[in-house]
């Protein structure tokens, strides 16, 4: 005992897990659910807040929902390279900021965002070890009822999410996982899965499992 | 609707889950449990019997537990190319059969096997696809406690066993996954997380998927 200094273990970094699907495809109920869940057995996990130039909807809240912002002042955040990703989804600006991410993850928390396809390429490129996952809804018939339930678009939107919805569909293979979104309590187990998962891959398991092989190594030799 | 002719959705085969530990890591303890958890769950998942030249121990059941064979009878196999992988431990023969392990897989079935680090090399190399999963257990003082309560062995033996343990220990990276097997229902829950999430990674759904987006397609087309 005692010839190895007392380390600090360093807290491992958290995940950056992109979760994306078409327009109705139901990723921001998911998420929301799945970040109770989490919270529920004292895991740390963050839903990252993007910055959007969207009117808000009725109910949401700046600083909760999103960061509100306008034209300008997205577009001076663009200019000055704050933005991991952003993206035009029909007509309006949508982004996240790498302040959002990087000190959550640094803290040890889980990160998630809420992003659009076009969105999710974006960050494939700049977080390679991000857990990229497609929430697919289950069919035409009942995205379609979500759209039309949601009853903030008209009928011409709403068509041309539909006409997004199936490209986005055909890029799947760019996400390590793809969850269907039929049942939400199944679709928020699978993903707490796939969190849970992404947590004990070897690479991610090092500063514990070092741990653990010094400290038997030392055993060993002690006792033998 | 019609003018697609009617197609039989191929059953996705199964995963082949490769799980190692140092001997009294608790992997075999820890499969059963989550076979009954996925069995419960209505999942297919098949624990692979391995084919042994070591005794029986009390309460061991021929084809159940192993098949016991003979030396003689597992050479043969060897020889005849029907080993998936085998090893000798500790003086003993242990082995899976690739007849094992494909018909199951074929079948939809999600396929567990238990093998130490020696066999688990072996399969990497053969079934590039499978989960390879790693046991870790908690501690030195652990791993020896649960080796002596076995009273299986004697000192000599449990000293061998945890001199292997270490060398085992260090070949983590090699896996997928490290689970830390401290408390059996927390392990097992993670166990399942990663069995799930091997399901769902995006390779593994493309079946399904495909056919939700050549159905959405044509729904659109008509719609339009």
């Amino acid at each position: 005992m005692g010839y190895h200094p007392h380390r600090e273990v360093a807290v491992p970094e958290g995940e950056l897990f992109i979760v994306s699907s078409p327009s109705g495809g139901g990723k921001t109920t998911l998420i929301r659910r799945v970040m109770e869940m989490l919270t529920q057995e004292g895991r740390k996990a963050y839903f990252s807040i993007s910055h959007t130039t969207r009117k808000p909807r009725p109910g949401e809240v700046d600083g909760k929902d999103y960061y509100f912002v306008s034209r300008k002042a997205f577009l001076a955040m663009v200019d000055a390279g704050a933005f991991l990703e952003f993206a035009e989804v029909h007509g309006n600006l949508y982004g996240t900021s790498w302040k959002e991410v990087a000190g959550k993850r640094e803290a040890g928390f889980d990160v998630f965002l809420d992003i659009d396809v076009q969105g999710a390429r974006q960050v494939r490129g700049k977080v390679p070890d991000a857990v990229k996952i497609f929430i697919f809804p289950p069919s035409y018939h009942e995205l379609k009822r979500r759209l039309l339930a949601r009853r903030q678009d008209d009928a011409e939107v709403v068509r041309l999410r539909m006409q997004n919805a199936l490209n986005e569909m055909r890029e799947y293979g760019e996400f390590d996982y793809v969850i269907i979104n039929d049942e939400l309590e199944v679709a928020c187990r699978e993903l707490v899965s796939i969190v849970t998962a992404s947590r004990l891959r070897s690479n991610r398991m090092r500063v514990r499992v070092e741990s653990i092989v010094d400290e038997y190594a030392r055993h060993l030799k002690e006792d033998s």
